[in-house]
């Protein structure tokens, strides 16, 4: 068994995305969930680059990390400059780090033409700048830029270059795809040579241009590089860095002779992306392979009753293996399989009149224009009513929208909600961006008294389909809401001719069912 | 240079995927355009699922298409039954279709777990169907179910599988990675034994559960397979199949060898990606390989200067091959080629001030939530006000939606609207299921008087999509309105935190851009 170390670069190539920043706090929480998987090195920033990167380096040192080392990331000193002088490589020292990764150039191309430097500076601005970090007693690891498309381009050069920062004392050279376009033969390749030459051990760093990110890495590892470089669900530039999530799951469970994370640590992945997706305040990527929400999902009568009968005969690994779960999706060649299934992961008794009532009643909403398959908290809500265990927690009596505009444009939306409650008949009116806005906003001014637990209830997305598209305005239409809460997140479905009807109807059953799911939960 | 056969599964397999589905109308216009693009095959459906995919394959017969083959999908007869008197191979036969994908079990683990039949019926049921296939004229392609799984468990029994296809009349051999496991060296491995042993040639299916489909597909290929099987931006069951874009464009711009789309259509694959996306109602995906919106954005002082020195200093290919464009952050310039291509398609001046217009005008739209991919009557009305040639036919002064319910459930939705036409101000009132249709019959009673020819419009589709989902209910709404007439189909936008407001601007666009047509037809 090889150890393959993994190097999470989420904090700092992660964040290069668009729309993805991290707070201080979150920094520091990731840093310690990372360190708690058992990561080997995790990049937490660039301290020369902003006030809070460096802020964190003094901050990591007080958090009791159990394995991980934390990199602070910086470049070679400028060109023509004198290395004692350089402001960055000051910075890099002064941050406190242990561990310093350091980026240089490895291509002829990039030297000449983008730095525009001779050669032979550009060697001597990696050398010395490690040589003066290793000097004052830093871990340095090299990343070598470039180096892929430099050695297609001068192979002797990229070698010099990785070899400089060898011989200045990096502990590892890190290869690196740095415009992600290299085919994964050429990875291969160009590794294994590396390999061959270099004096230190080779990491691995691949981009996602080519949707090629996941298959480089493996190829790297395969030809002999010890790390893995990467960010948890992919973020990063352009395309994204190769995805830290799959990389893992495929060497840990899907590869012979690798070791990795531990498997207890390998059944939170999903947990983990999932994490991290709410940290940046992003939504899920539902396919996203292994800890999608569709990952493991079945659709269609053949699939299911197939996964029934084996559960390798439509699934690559068990589920569980990565934390995550098999779902069965309902859709028009819903039968008996699927709906066993499906309420087999609600704790219901196994009553074949119970199962073809829910059968009888999935089949009759299906053809009303329902669809369960984004819908777990309607189903969820469907089968407790068959059951006969759902109470629910308010009744509507009326509800009133209305949109009016003015000459000057002015658009003003207003929704009273009439709803008995506790007992009692509550009137409220709010204001609202839009329908669903207003609706939402006037209910909580209904409930928020009773049921506080709805102030961590958010909805997520809302989505309109036409379910007769030759009708278009006057046929009917679905509406899915999603909403999360700090634990969970749900989808609900509502179905009217009228969007409003429709909206209406998914939005209180995502009340109903955050609030059933309340009662169940075993008091802290 | 060896040709790749293109074969396209989105409007079948990518139809499995949450979400995910094609009206009869979408379908064959999606058939056109993949053909427009230079595809080879395309699986239209499943005849024997539904009746919507047998009326597709009705009417796609009267489409003139210049290059594709049609394939209807479906399975090999019922285990024990009579090949004559299956059901499903006679609505294969029955649908018309020229070619058919007939899929079969590759697998004797499949066969004994799954289908529990005699090893040898599972052979009998692949060569007999196929048999009955070609003695009626047509051409079959086999898709093998979990081959490569199979293969690993009993090579020599996945084999006999794909040989009892070849040898009843199969054309080719489509090997399955169905459950999307297989590693790439195993796909490499594999594939070249099968493209050895069998008579006729192969392909390859892959899904992305390991999220390595497009290395899998690639390293197929490289082994000898000849058709690519996969979908448009990956949709499909699970984790998704392989994304033919991607998979597309690294053949074509990535790889030595091969031959694929021509290069002038290989520069539509950014559109017709946006184009799949906007028709099942998704956001594109940003950092989507080649084709997403962040494929080729650079962030961060270093990269934009050596974008601007030298362009492939950060970039693995010239993003205008793909029909994508580079973007530096920051700035809002998105959509250039798009303007242009959309521009294109209007006969307006080459007029390099008027670009300059539309093209703020588009950004503007385009950083408030709006998308002209699937609303060519909303940019074209858009055109007409920069050049100055729109007059508007009406002007509204107000409007107002009340939509209300009462204790026993039944909901009243009325609108009215007060518009300017014709030199006199109107105000009339309508009710409608819903409050678009409401708004849409008050309009008529307007304008009808004045513009029969309104009378031919008819509103087909309605969508509406959250901007910027992590808001939800508050957020900005964008809803696409899908019109036609006894000549055309065209697609208008309208975007607003108000979802009321935001229909009402795509439906009176939708009204504008009719009657700016009608004025300009020639008089019979």
């Amino acid at each position: 068994m090889r150890r393959i170390q993994i190097y999470d670069t989420t904090l700092r190539d992660g964040a290069q995305a668009e729309g993805i920043s991290f707070s201080l706090q979150d920094k520091l929480l990731l840093t310690e969930r990372l360190d708690g998987m058992g990561f080997d090195y995790i990049e937490g920033g660039y301290p020369g680059s902003n006030e809070k990167d460096f802020q964190y380096f003094q901050r990591v040192g007080q958090l009791d990390l159990r394995r991980a080392k934390v990199c602070a990331f910086g470049m070679t000193r400028r060109a023509g400059a004198k290395v004692g002088k350089d402001r960055g490589l000051k910075m890099l020292l002064d941050c406190g780090a242990s561990v310093i990764t350091l980026v240089g150039k490895a291509s002829a191309f990039q030297t000449a033409e983008v730095l525009r430097i001779d050669r032979r500076e550009n060697l001597a601005m990696i050398s010395e700048s490690i040589g003066l970090l290793v000097e004052a007693g830093r871990e340095v690891i090299f990343d070598a830029e470039h180096f892929f498309d430099g050695w297609k381009h001068e192979p002797d050069y990229a070698f010099e270059a990785a070899l400089a920062a060898a011989e200045a004392g990096a502990k590892l050279i890190v290869l690196c795809d740095t415009n992600g376009g290299t085919m994964p033969e050429q990875i291969a390749r160009i590794t294994a040579a590396a390999v061959d030459r270099l004096p230190v051990p080779v990491g691995i760093h691949c981009h996602n241009d080519c949707e090629l990110a996941v298959a480089n890495t493996l190829a790297a590892v395969d030809a002999g590089a010890i790390q893995v470089h990467g960010t948890i669900n992919g973020f990063g530039e352009r395309c994204g860095n190769a995805d830290l999530i799959s990389v893992m799951a495929n060497l840990a469970l899907k590869r012979q002779g690798y070791e990795v994370l531990d498997s207890e640590q390998t059944a939170h992945l999903t947990e983990l992306s999932r994490f991290v997706y709410e940290m940046v305040n992003m939504n899920f990527r539902t396919h996203q392979p292994f800890v999608g929400k569709s990952a493991f999902a079945h659709k269609g009568g053949m699939h299911v009753s197939g996964v029934a009968r084996n559960t390798a005969s439509y699934e690559h690994i068990n589920p569980k293996l990565v934390g995550n779960e098999r779902r069965v999706l309902l859709s028009e060649l819903s039968g008996h399989a699927n709906i066993k299934a499906l309420t087999s992961r609600l704790s219901i008794p196994p009553d074949g009149k119970l199962m073809d009532d829910i059968l009888a009643k999935v089949v009759s909403m299906e053809s009303a224009g329902y669809q369960f398959e984004a819908a777990d908290g309607s189903f969820d809500l469907l089968v407790r009513k068959c059951t006969g265990t759902f109470r629910p927690h308010f009744e509507r009596l009326s509800y009133h929208v209305n949109v009016s505009t003015a000459v000057d444009g002015k658009i003003v939306t207003e929704a009273t909600v009439k709803i008995r409650v506790g007992g009692s008949i509550r009137h409220e009116v709010a204001e609202g961006d839009g329908p669903v806005n207003a609706l939402d906003a006037a209910m909580r001014k209904v409930l928020n008294g009773y049921f506080p637990s709805l102030e961590k209830l958010h909805l997520v997305d809302y989505k309109v389909r036409i379910i007769n598209s030759e009708a278009a305005t006057a046929a009917g239409t679905r509406v899915v809401i999603e909403s999360q809460d700090e634990d969970d997140v749900w989808g609900t479905v509502g179905v009217s001719e009228n969007i409003i009807e429709a909206s209406w109807i998914a939005l209180i059953d995502s009340f109903e069912y955050k609030l059933c799911k309340d009662e169940e939960r075993p008091p802290l």
